[in-house]
């Protein structure tokens, strides 16, 4: 993964639910992916529990460390939904009403006499943020300079991704072509070594996988030059061909 | 979630395959319900890419923050599997050739005539290190001081973790209930939060989530002392009966 020419990014991702095994993200793999299509690499991401200290920690190390930083859950109406507050303190601002997303709250529960405690609450950020829109259920994200706080709820946080991809500044997007076979990885790890040195603007990834009983192997390319990862995906199909093998082409 | 009287743990997931999205982390759930297990805390987990310096930064800070490190993914033989190296590089620990780990890949694949460089490679390892057995591919993986390294296939993983499990110094067993109900999060964020600090030693999560197009509500209470664990259960369910619904306890 050569960060070369391209933006980077980071998704913390925010809550006991995951650490404990209780909950399997859904998000990082949809953020990966969305932001490779405007350019961006996704180039770490951290699980951390719901823990004032560690969360500002992450954040202030993380918004210094990558061009974009993106954290899923804990903004909710509940005890342990602490990032919002955390994020203030992490930027030294003070943490208050929004009025607009207090608005869109009122209108969306029918008038200020529905919102209770736990509601309002969805309306707190830090000051001078704007608003990532929630289509799915109203209560918004918000960004604040290279940081952006989403849901956790994988419907919401897509939805609130959706909206944030096409205001980012990245470049040109990040393709992947794919070539699978039954060629076991050891067989052919030392032309693939030669393959990829060829290829060293590219990233060349070998991931064995288990299927109907049995390995199978895909190989992955990924890069922005279009021309160069086809000509990586002929090479490995000349390879698999040479071991024998039948190189399967999915995107074909 | 309190670290308390509970060893931490941390994962460090290396593979670009799961920062661009391409495979899912099908890992980080199993290692953190296994060490629940046995009363140690999965404190953090980092997804990392296949590149040397960031493996090797990533294992020297958290192989001193934290009681475990369990790393998956990057122990292949192919070019992009940079792992084991890494490992060496970051302990300072010569690299070379593991003899019981290349005799059983000798004796896995029918002589040492059938071993090539690819194969050869599995069993490069730092110096001094104890074997991680794999009983799905052969291929061990190994641990050194604090730090476990284990294969990315979720298949010989998560055998990796059921070998390691027995083997570490926990603590009590940290144990889980829920209850599920329909009652929205936030109409009972202000009493849950006085659920959760009168049973302050105890993780109270609310998750909501998504079903047949229609919002539901977990709790989830985790702890060591299950009498307590009982308890905040019992009140949970009494605040969702008051709010005029039916609490639903999967696991009674």
């Amino acid at each position: 993964m050569t960060a070369a020419n391209h933006k980077t990014a980071c998704v913390i991702i925010i809550g006991n639910e995951i650490l404990t095994g209780r909950t399997q993200d859904a998000n990082l793999a949809y953020i990966g992916k969305s932001l490779m299509d405007v350019g961006i690499k996704l180039f770490q991401a951290r699980v951390i529990p719901d823990i004032e200290d560690e969360i500002i920690k992450t954040i202030n190390e993380c918004r210094k460390a990558y061009d974009y930083v993106f954290t899923t859950g804990g903004i909710g109406p509940t005890h342990d939904d602490i990032t919002a507050e955390c994020v203030a303190k992490a930027f030294g601002r003070p943490f208050g009403l929004n009025k607009e997303a207090y608005s869109r709250l009122i209108k969306h529960y029918g008038g200020e006499e529905h919102i209770n405690e736990g509601r309002r609450r969805m309306a707190l950020m830090p000051e001078g943020v704007g608003l990532i829109n929630n289509p799915v259920s109203t209560a918004p994200g918000f960004f604040i300079e290279n940081v952006y706080v989403m849901a956790g709820v994988p419907k919401i946080a897509q939805a609130m991704m959706d909206g944030i991809i096409p205001t980012l500044q990245g470049g040109p997007p990040i393709k992947s072509r794919t070539v699978n076979c039954l060629v076991p990885e050891s067989k052919i790890a030392a032309e693939l070594r030669a393959i990829a040195e060829k290829f060293s603007d590219l990233d060349i990834g070998s991931y064995p996988y288990f299927r109907l009983g049995g390995f199978g192997l895909s190989l992955v390319v990924r890069g922005s030059d279009m021309p160069r990862v086809d000509a990586a995906i002929e090479a490995l199909c000349a390879l698999i061909s040479a071991h024998g093998d039948s190189p399967v082409l999915p995107e074909a």
